[in-house]
């Protein structure tokens, strides 16, 4: 179910097969006329604009489950009315979820995805086939200069990725440009010492018109990578900065107020669509995400789903790497590679901290545990 | 409950009173440090940086209400950080809604809210007291010209705004700038006519470096207020163009995508916090929102608190007007105005084309019934 001009969402929709389909037909016409059928006399319009359900059968006792196609014409070459398209008005329907989405070969031309993905993140960070280590300097409060000694440490036990907590915006504690040149400073002594690569990522969220300029000033410090969380900013505003040729960094989105959307089986966006693929369409390179057995509630199953749309093929849309954070011991850890396999970037917290007593050798603890799959 | 440097946000939590007070203290690490509490070794983050649980109460028999108040600098001048305290992280955990939030007094300084609000659109509009009436130019598929000409119909007729449907944004069969300069125009011979002072709305939703162009276009073309949809695009960057002095326009604020956070009663955000408050906080003059009783789900209840969410004091940002829509008919004004006062913007559909066999006449069929008031 591919085409050149046609794009197709899944929904499963809650109802007996009356009430389901009705809701199907809805679909078609809430999200792109929005005006009675009956009242439509243009045959363009009904031909071209009205949604057309392509499909539609039972998923189980209580739901069905419909794919609808709408011509791509009805994006008008915007992300932002692609969004629309696909869950505008109907987000404010109970009984409908995001299932799955089927780009036209024309919208996969126009948006760009992310610009490294799992192979080129691989490829920038040197390392062929083991999971990463990803950790984050927290807590917010602390000055620039004891965060930035936090990443020394990291870094000499051999993380390989360390990011700004999402929460580090530009507070007085920690001033961005001060933390980011003494971050970005504290890592790379460190990797001179391990001649290893360890990257440090900068969290960037902040109003559209400043975005871009933390991200030139990230870069031009030292920074290695970028941390985006769209539900704050606004998922087009990071596919704008994925998309600045001249940054060229790596960009890894965090899910802050978008968790809502997956909470409930029954409505919104269902995991492997906003966090995998709406993730990759956005730019993103990595997704971050609460693991299944954390102190958040997503299920094994929902993460299995997530991870999935993340590596689901989308044309040129490069797959990206999960990245579940919380929860990770030497004890989950074939647990978690059966359902991520090795394309994962483990987000490890206070387990730093709280396996020993030194956090340099906690570190290079967890970094035996993954050392392992590179040979 | 106001203060100079903390804000109030409460939060209602499922759970019985050991399991709810335990997720409220959750909160305040959450939102803020996300480091086990037992870790901290900083007097300053502990007392400065955490949240605090100023108030814990029973709401029913599954749920309490937890006020919890947190520094403003935390925010760092910020509205994204602003909004990832207030529900960032914690927007993944079910069981947990945002209420209400009582700002600091530096925040209230620090957000301009929006420019108009109800007393400055009254004045714009020159209408002193009655109802307004509010309609949208659709179906997406029509051209620039036809489009016009239901504007120049319904303006004819006495409808006091005219929005782009807010899927209307760049496609190919009516692009922008061409459809605001006919859509104006059209506006602006009825007005001749007619000795009103109708306005044409555009929608402006589109990336965060379009919009400002779009808003630019818009004014220049003759339109008189902005449409946003700030769940596409991002609810800073729909502050961003508020706050923009050389723009100086109207903006509403449309709800697509952004549903599912008011959808499950035990999740997300109220009604009156994300329609009223946050859309005020970023900028909207008036918060468009499904009625109760119309083709959406949202009850009367929802719809009271939302309206209690436009009005509620919040120092120097302004109030604003509910544009309720949907379900609108001469049979329904009492119980509307009930509900809203007067100081409502009925947003009229369908009803304006099925009332009866012409489409001006139906218009002032819809402009009687509010004029009344206005004396």
């Amino acid at each position: 179910m591919t085409s050149r001009e046609r794009f197709y969402a899944t929904y499963s929709i809650q109802g007996n097969k009356e009430t389901a389909y009705a809701r199907a037909e809805d679909i078609c016409i809430e999200q792109t006329v929005e005006f009675p059928a009956t009242l439509l006399t243009h045959d363009f319009i009904k031909e071209h604009v009205l949604g057309k359900i392509e499909s539609f059968e039972q998923c189980d006792e209580t739901s069905y489950r419909a794919v609808i196609s709408f011509h791509a014409d009805l994006c008008g070459n915007e992300f932002t009315q692609f969004l629309n398209v696909l869950f505008g008005n109907i987000s404010i329907k109970p009984g409908i979820r995001v299932e799955n989405v089927q780009l036209s070969d024309n919208l996969l031309k126009l948006f760009k995805g992310p610009r490294f993905g799992r192979e080129g993140l691989r490829k920038l960070l040197g390392i062929q086939k083991r999971p990463m280590l990803f950790t984050a300097i927290k807590p917010l409060g602390l000055s620039a200069e004891e965060l930035a000694s936090l990443a020394h440490r990291f870094a000499l036990g051999g993380i390989d990725i360390i990011k700004d907590d999402h929460g580090l915006a530009d507070q007085r504690y920690a001033p961005f440009a001060d933390r980011v040149r003494l971050c970005s400073e504290a890592v790379e002594k460190a990797n001179e010492k391990t001649g290893h690569n360890c990257i440090y990522m900068a969290n960037i969220t902040a109003s559209p018109d400043e975005m871009p300029k933390r991200a030139r000033i990230a870069k031009e410090n030292g920074a290695k990578a970028l941390l985006i969380s769209p539900g704050l900013a606004g998922l087009d505003t990071m596919r704008r900065i994925a998309d600045d040729d001249a940054l060229g960094l790596p960009i890894f989105s965090h899910p802050a107020f978008q968790g809502t959307y997956v909470l409930h089986p029954h409505s919104g966006i269902s995991h492997a669509v906003l966090f995998g693929q709406l993730a990759r369409l956005a730019g993103a390179d990595a997704t971050i995400f609460p693991n299944f057995g954390g102190r958040f509630s997503f299920t094994k199953e929902e993460c299995i789903d997530l991870a999935n749309g993340t590596k689901i093929p989308m044309g040129s849309i490069k797959t990206i790497f999960p990245a579940p954070g919380g929860g990770m011991s030497l004890e989950r850890v074939p647990e978690m590679l059966e359902v991520y396999g090795n394309d994962v970037i483990f987000l490890v917290g206070a387990g730093l901290f709280t396996h020993g007593p030194d956090l340099i050798e906690n570190c290079r603890y967890f970094r035996k545990l993954v050392d392992s799959f590179e040979s």
